[in-house]
């Protein structure tokens, strides 16, 4: 049984944590750390928690962290972590990074897109991007984790099979994105207040999104050739759900079940990675509370496109989810533990 | 491992047992059955199935039924499970019928209420009222159980500790129920169309909810008086959850301090019902996907009333997750085994 | 041709009038004066009145209200209008309140409720409720106008008839009130904050809320006892839209039928309460956007009870509407001037 | 004053008719003509129109609709126009078609996009094609009009300025198009159940729907080449609002403030178009209720994209506040007669 400490406490990111965590038998939340509520009792900010949670919210302190956990997850704000993850370097203890921080391996990109001082090159050098259906043996390894944000979870996985099969072109590669609220985290503004929520989609950050460099650095590396994606976002009145629709030029001529067979082999030891059949398009509620990421496919004949749906739970396998996988792999433990249940529908 | 059949297999009811199941360490899934499209898989009407079921839904088969499983519920709409459960009396399969057939002991009110012909009276007879909060002992010993109805169980629980330890009077009792649109089932219709449902309130079946003789004789048996409450129903604008609000005279001077002392008392050894501090009042989403009741409370010194808040999930404490429940006791596995998540929040 | 002046000019109830305003012939908005964000232009905030507002928003000064407009609109907070309008008293222009701050006429039960100080008595004791149906007359020659509260409207203009005609008991009065989001302003708090607010109800501020001394004072005047209603508020997944279901005891043998037409009676001169037929309940979106109140009502005989559900639109016959409607009365207008529109549906 | 007749009387698009003529001065509904529910109070299937409509709902006799109006309009599903249009040819009457029959100027196309057997070559020679921003000159004398479809509103009004001033590629462009389930009309299906559809986003009809034909047609006979647009549709959990979210490769060295100044020009005497300031984007309820397309622009210069985002009310620019503008060109009224309210917010 490993001990672990969740760092940002009353995000959503914390909560969805401790409700995977709760199910898993070979991690215990020994720590729950907050900034802003130290002392306080986590389930009165959160009456869904009572019963499950015992003692108070803690005040952060690196000695007591080192000495009474295995395992840190940073479920904090951009530029937080890269402070905190080169304290803990000279310790055991595996830090788990769900923010933005060491995503970027370059300090210059960091700085441009979230306008923050980045983290030490080193720490950036020896951080592993946790995306387990194409990094599997680098994360097996790593004891610094970067959790990818929850739009390059979906994009990438949707775009890494044709663009290693050079099925599509690796420029222009259309990302238009749809993502609930909760992706925004908890603190309330006027972009996320029901009323004007409700009812609406609202497109926000064009052009301007800081996971753009994340897709880009990965999508790169991984096709063997620079990607410079048009990504887009748009806020829809849902709580969970994220959906990426991509579009791209195909390089040949191959059938829409060709394509589905190459992502079905591409991906089949992954579990969490469900191929739709012909005509099948997933959409964003049967992934609800999973760790999947369900794909479908389509060639559009008419325009020579190959048109990639890619959905998951943003607060799961764009987010919590995707770190216990991680931890799972980076453990020795079986990668789907906590994490094989049924999504919730309706 | 008792194997399971599952009647009625693409309504709602039957998907929510479905997942519970699959986290259910003694149950396992061997039938799917539906009236409608056996021969078809699951996993197509559903597709956030795919990957966990296997083979197509099967047709009703009583004698298959004998032999090949232990366990049959029946989430089938009204007037299915009373022709049925009758054919399995001579076996030992047990039971859970998920729907109003036999939640009412009294052929004539079922009759009146329900617009069909009844259960054979030995059969209502011989059916145990699965509310294992307040009917445990009976459950443990049923083979056949009748889960109660979403309404009556939110309803029922809010009011037993108040009506038993008569700190209110049994008459007048209004509760008003507001629930989401899952309890309609599966089938599309106006009611429950998207256009029309969404950022609206429809207040439906004003005195004439089948729920009514349910909530009614379950509360006179317990109150050891003859009730009839008041009880309205509103379709809320989301999926699941179900909130009752009850009004009622109290008949002595006491303080809300003390009456959640009573009803802490009065459950202390329920873990599903969890009852709230002083002016915290459940909210729906705050048992989402969870088989907890919440409730909270308040007396209104200006007019001497109780007021009862209670909560559930109309899916899981008010279906599902309910019958699971019972299927413990009724096998002497742990009351709480495969129930104990945390809600998912948000 | 009348000039406005709506004070308070980036709230709702701001923007309300603002819409409704422009389809009124006789009234024409010369001035949006903000506290907070004069100097800038209204259509920044709001990019809906684009092409619609000319000119920045404006600071407040007394002196030039005098000057400028014949009619102010107080779309503002509690606590500010019992300042300002007494400093306009000594001119010819007419005040529209649509706060709380004048709806209490005595100043003790205002500041235990609302936890401010009081406006000055003479104030108080000039200032007209505006609920037409019931104070025509005195809305016609009012100078200062106190525009009820949304709860109000709904639940005073669904219980007057009964309650005048003494069909049903003066005690206990259940009032259940439920209520879109929008009803609670446009400042983002966690209240109001979507993942948390979407699929979910919040029952809030029970027996504190600030509309119950309003809702009594005025039920007592009108029933000519002294009545003390239980309400309780609940929040729900929608924008706009307010309902009361509301239960009392009758005090005589009386059909539903023989109940409606009372109440088609009682409102047959008053063109914005529409009386729904036996078995038909109003839902909140069939009055969205529009100024009426429609009311069902049923006699439930199992329990002796009259149930009366009553639905506006909170921003329009629970704010804008019914300030216009009032400014209508009292400059000899078409009472259903600007008003005269069909709900918006679906 | 005109008088009207609308066919198809309890789709959302007779009510939405139903809901503008009300507030038009020029125009009178004279009879609602429904093929299943003649003889019916409209009001009993909408109870918002209770106190608007008199009289029963009639059955479509040709005669009577020659003698008795001025205008039709076919709110009608695919397949009814065509053959009712054709028996109206040899009257005065105009006819509104607000059903997608005589949109594609090929039967061919028609057939098999629609699969159904297309209008007569002459009625759809003689239809003009509603869209008042481009073929102002057309409507003005048309007598058989073809009100275009939502998508196609949105996505050509977005597109045209920037195809005809050729500062964007024919071939690719990319038009990702989100609606809210209203457009999907009023006949329930699992599709828009609302314990499906709400806090989901589907994909539909990818590669299949009706409107690519009608969307390439018109892009290419206004670019001057042959256009293939890629065109994807997503359900969103809201009941009105459509939103095009489009992006194509730019063919010279722009800015985005050159861009939008080339749409403000174009767009300068059409007052239902408002093009957006740099960085703002338009969000689909800030159009809500009101005949508007709202434009925001924004080049791309990472990668050298045009990404246009498009947003109406699918109910009222999107079918029948289009219809009504086409009907005052048509009949020498004021374009923006009966149209010019401010959009309902929140």
């Amino acid at each position: 049984m490993k001990n672990v400490a969740i760092i940002g406490g009353t995000g959503y990111g914390a909560i969805e944590l401790i409700r995977l965590i709760h199910s898993h038998e070979y991690m215990h939340v020994k720590k729950i750390i907050s900034h802003s509520q130290h002392g306080e009792e986590l389930a009165q900010v959160y009456p869904h928690l009572i019963d499950f949670i015992e003692g108070p919210m803690e005040e952060l302190e690196i000695e007591s962290l080192k000495e009474d956990v295995d395992i840190v997850f940073f479920a904090t704000p951009a530029g937080v972590s890269k402070k905190l993850i080169p304290k803990l370097e000279d310790s055991t203890v595996q830090c788990i990074d769900l923010s933005g921080d060491l995503r970027i391996s370059s300090q210059e990109q960091y700085e441009n897109w979230y306008g923050k001082e980045a983290a030490p090159q080193h720490t950036l050098d020896n951080a592993v991007y946790g995306l387990p259906e194409i990094y599997k043996d680098q994360v097996k390894k790593a004891k610094v984790l970067s959790n990818p944000g929850c739009f390059p979870t979906s994009a990438i996985l949707g775009l890494i099979p044709a663009l290693s099969h050079k099925i599509i072109a690796a420029n222009p590669i259309i990302i238009d994105g749809k993502t609930g609220v909760s992706g925004a985290g908890r603190t309330p503004s006027s972009m996320t207040h029901f009323s004007e929520t409700n009812d609406n989609v609202k497109p926000y950050k064009l052009g301007k999104h800081q996971h753009i460099p994340e897709i880009d650095q990965y999508l790169s590396v991984m096709a063997g050739e620079s990607i410079s994606a048009t990504f887009t976002t748009h806020l829809i009145p849902m709580t969970r759900g994220l959906i990426c629709t991509m579009y791209s030029q195909l390089t040949k001529d191959i059938s829409t079940d060709e394509v589905i067979k190459l992502y079905q082999s591409y991906y089949q030891s992954h579990p969490f990675v469900r191929i739709r059949k012909e005509g099948d398009f997933p959409a964003t509620k049967e992934v609800y509370g999973s760790n999947f990421c369900d794909i479908g496919l389509h060639v559009d004949q008419r325009t020579n496109q190959l048109i990639i749906v890619s959905v998951i739970d943003n607060l799961v396998k764009g987010a919590a989810g995707q770190a216990i996988q991680n931890v799972n792999l980076m453990n020795g433990w079986d990668e789907q533990h906590g994490l094989s249940t049924i999504p919730m529908y309706p």
